[in-house]
């Protein structure tokens, strides 16, 4: 079975637990605290990020970016009509093109500070970059969110899923990230309905459920977390 | 023929440039200052960032690591052995993941904060995030400089180039970042010897040349910067 070297709150670790769950692959989960920096875990990707993708013992894939692409080229043709980096050249663009939205500018902004702060500084020592959160770095994300979910909700109004007429790795990598805004109360629905209405269908898959299970240790989820009905 | 919409000195588009150029392929460059948000601009990448390719005028192809996958997808198949995405899986994963560490971390921590502050402020109205340079995040990305080009050291000590046995998308995006470091002389080359050697390998290609002819207005290159013997 393929090791997936993760942290529960990983944005980037929750895209890929939710692509290979899509995909029907199983996966041994192991735990990393990334700010640890233990030497063993530094070996397998020298940048110091989780995800990790363990295949046949030896096989080691890091980052987010390259598991994606490393686990299309080797189990997307399978997929067939439910391939998640679509076949035809315009389509992968738009999918690639939101996909790193998510992963790179979406986290920058918004979902990398707010686990940042709320979530591994509670278990960060100091010499590891831990302390008190930052509040001007929390209230800047929480205001960025707004315009994030403004431009999904003007995206769900003109497609049925984020990138087209299918679900794919931009869905994934959305709601992967915004699981854990949504998780410190920081998903400001009001914000628009057509965002909601599509998390609320990406949350009611089965994919999703290991998510709503994950908890933070002595921190409660918000009220709308493992609500399917939010 | 295709447009290239891009800076002289965003290292993402430098990065497209040399590949277009290993690829042999021709393109019609429009100089974009991304910080303007020109909505005709916006519409193109929301975004809001360079490089983007368009083919036959209409498939729009934004940033750089959606551009370099979809190049390969297109081209990269007839480029045979000189291929810059090799075909074997394992091959695949350490160029992605070494082209993403360039893309991503050294940007992050080098390139983008020198190439902000000592270059595009010098263009920005104060509205658009011009102003002083920041003397603090210059002076902490010269210093993590010197732990990238011990690492680009440490792999050519082991390796023909970045990546493995052939030059690949890693070479291109390291060298696409380093030459505006150069530019501004805050490439420690005293670092790593391995380093230095690698660059000039990089520097003596003929995809290179142009962006040794680039200058930022009233602000000539360090002395190392189009000299082929440094």
């Amino acid at each position: 079975m393929p090791r997936l070297i993760h942290a529960p709150f990983c944005p980037h670790s929750r895209f890929i637990r939710l692509v290979m769950g899509e995909m029907g692959m199983e996966a041994d989960l192991a735990e990393e605290r990334a700010w640890e920096r233990r030497p063993e875990f530094l070996s397998l990707n020298p940048a110091g990020t989780t995800p990790i993708l363990i295949e046949e013992s030896t096989l080691v894939v890091p980052t987010a970016d390259v598991i994606s692409e490393y686990l299309d080229e080797t189990r997307g043709l399978a997929l067939g009509e439910r391939r998640l980096l679509p076949d035809p050249p315009a389509e992968r663009i738009e999918v690639r093109r939101l996909t790193n939205w998510f992963n790179h500018k979406f986290f920058d902004e918004v979902s990398g500070p707010l686990t940042l702060e709320k979530i591994n500084k509670r278990f960060m020592r100091n010499d590891e970059g831990g302390g008190p959160p930052d509040t001007v770095s929390i209230r800047a994300a929480r205001n960025n969110v707004r315009y994030h979910l403004q431009y999904i909700g003007w995206l769900t109004a003109r497609r049925n899923w984020l990138a087209g007429p299918n679900m794919s790795y931009a869905d994934l990598a959305a709601a992967a990230h915004l699981s854990c805004v949504d998780y410190l109360g920081d998903a400001a629905w009001d914000e628009s309905e057509g965002a909601r209405a599509w998390y609320a269908k990406m949350k009611s898959r089965p994919s999703f459920r290991p998510l709503l299970a994950d908890r933070v240790a002595g921190m409660a989820p918000s009220a709308t977390y493992d609500n399917l009905d939010f």
